[in-house]
């Protein structure tokens, strides 16, 4: 038998959620306080280990709501982190997950006592993490990063009805680099993925800007047809 | 302490390895038979249980070692897959990885007896595979696809010099789809990622065509400045 020649396994393993907000012209990334050993007090990602009798997917959903109060939002695998150290108690793997949602500080109280709190944090000013929390992170910011390039994914991070402005600054916010304003207009209006709203900005100073939709149909048709949005 | 309010936890955890190649125009996966339960004489993925002494990056390395014979491979972790019930024998979360080769049968020999042989199959028809290898497999078709319309993965495929021909089929093979052969070489030509060699062809009974190489030095230039080759 197969497992005759390999020393005991007793691994356990845990899922962690990297979740991605956006708020005041900066990218957020959602942590804990941590209630419980190792790591306690400490500022870390939403995650903990999972049961043997649950789906890892869905165990990184039920971390996720027990640690923040976030229900139903859409995870996506990022990684799997084993190295043999990375957690003091002994060999832990974890599965990491990825969410883009629309920021709301409602909601966001933890249901169990394993977390004290959870809130938002900018993702380019990371305080001191637990375990390898730093480099889970930091694959998030990555994996967005290069998900940007290719894919709309910033209309999940902004309202129904948003100008260029405000979209632009999103697309600088998760590239931590300055765009030319020209370009990226010219760029994203000729992608075809902008509906122009019949409304303009209400409630400014300045002069009032058009307000645009994400076109959700095209983006789908473009994507079948192996399409990409390129910066 | 976090761990009280769960079952025990004992999990296993394995890795599995696609390692493709490409040969005669076809686009092939590593496969071994399996020599040891579960899923004796099955064909499968090669992968095993991993050490809880070793990073699970050079588990995937040993394992796809040990049953294949393969060295020196550079593999990239793929997805990992989690579903309670994926193997007979117990809760075992297994980490996929995956490379892309240029197809040598020299040297496939597995080193363990948990491999009787390993041999390459062609990947638009896979047979059918312990545990479940198909959709692990799937996973990595799916991956290459998507990233050969962004990255210029394709050329570990070929030999160092090859002709447009050549690089169209393994376009062709990865994506099951027929490209326009015009349209192909203008945007391979203009992406500056080729190199025209002063060789042509030699011993073919059609006219020889020229041959050309990959231009890596542009390709990581190109990258680094957020490049995509879109086919």
């Amino acid at each position: 038998m197969a497992r005759i020649k390999l020393p005991t396994l007793h691994s356990d393993f845990s899922v962690d959620c990297v979740i991605f907000g956006f708020d005041a012209g900066e990218l957020k990334i959602l942590l804990i306080d941590r209630n419980e050993p190792p790591y306690k007090k400490w500022k870390a990602l939403p995650g903990n280990l999972a049961y043997d009798t649950e789906d890892i997917d869905e165990a990184a959903k039920r971390v996720l709501y027990e640690l923040t109060g976030l229900k139903n939002v859409y995870l996506e695998q990022l990684y799997s982190f084993g190295k043999i150290d990375r957690h003091p108690q002994g060999r832990v793997i974890t599965i990491a997950y990825y969410a883009i949602i629309k920021r709301s500080d409602n909601g966001l109280h933890p249901v169990t006592t394993f977390a004290k709190k959870a809130f938002w944090w900018p993702a380019n000013s990371l305080p001191k993490l637990a375990f390898d929390h730093i480099e889970i992170a930091k694959k998030g910011i990555e994996r967005i990063r290069n998900k940007i390039r290719y894919e709309p994914i910033g209309f999940e991070l902004l309202p129904e009805q948003f100008t260029l402005t405000q979209l632009q600054h999103l697309y600088e916010a998760i590239l931590e680099t300055e765009i030319d304003k020209r370009n990226f207009r010219k760029k994203i209006l000729s992608s075809e993925l902008l509906i122009e709203s019949k409304n303009k900005q209400k409630d400014v100073s300045h002069r009032a800007a058009r307000l645009y939709k994400f076109n959700k149909i095209r983006y789908r048709e473009l994507k079948k047809g192996g399409f990409v949005f390129k910066l």
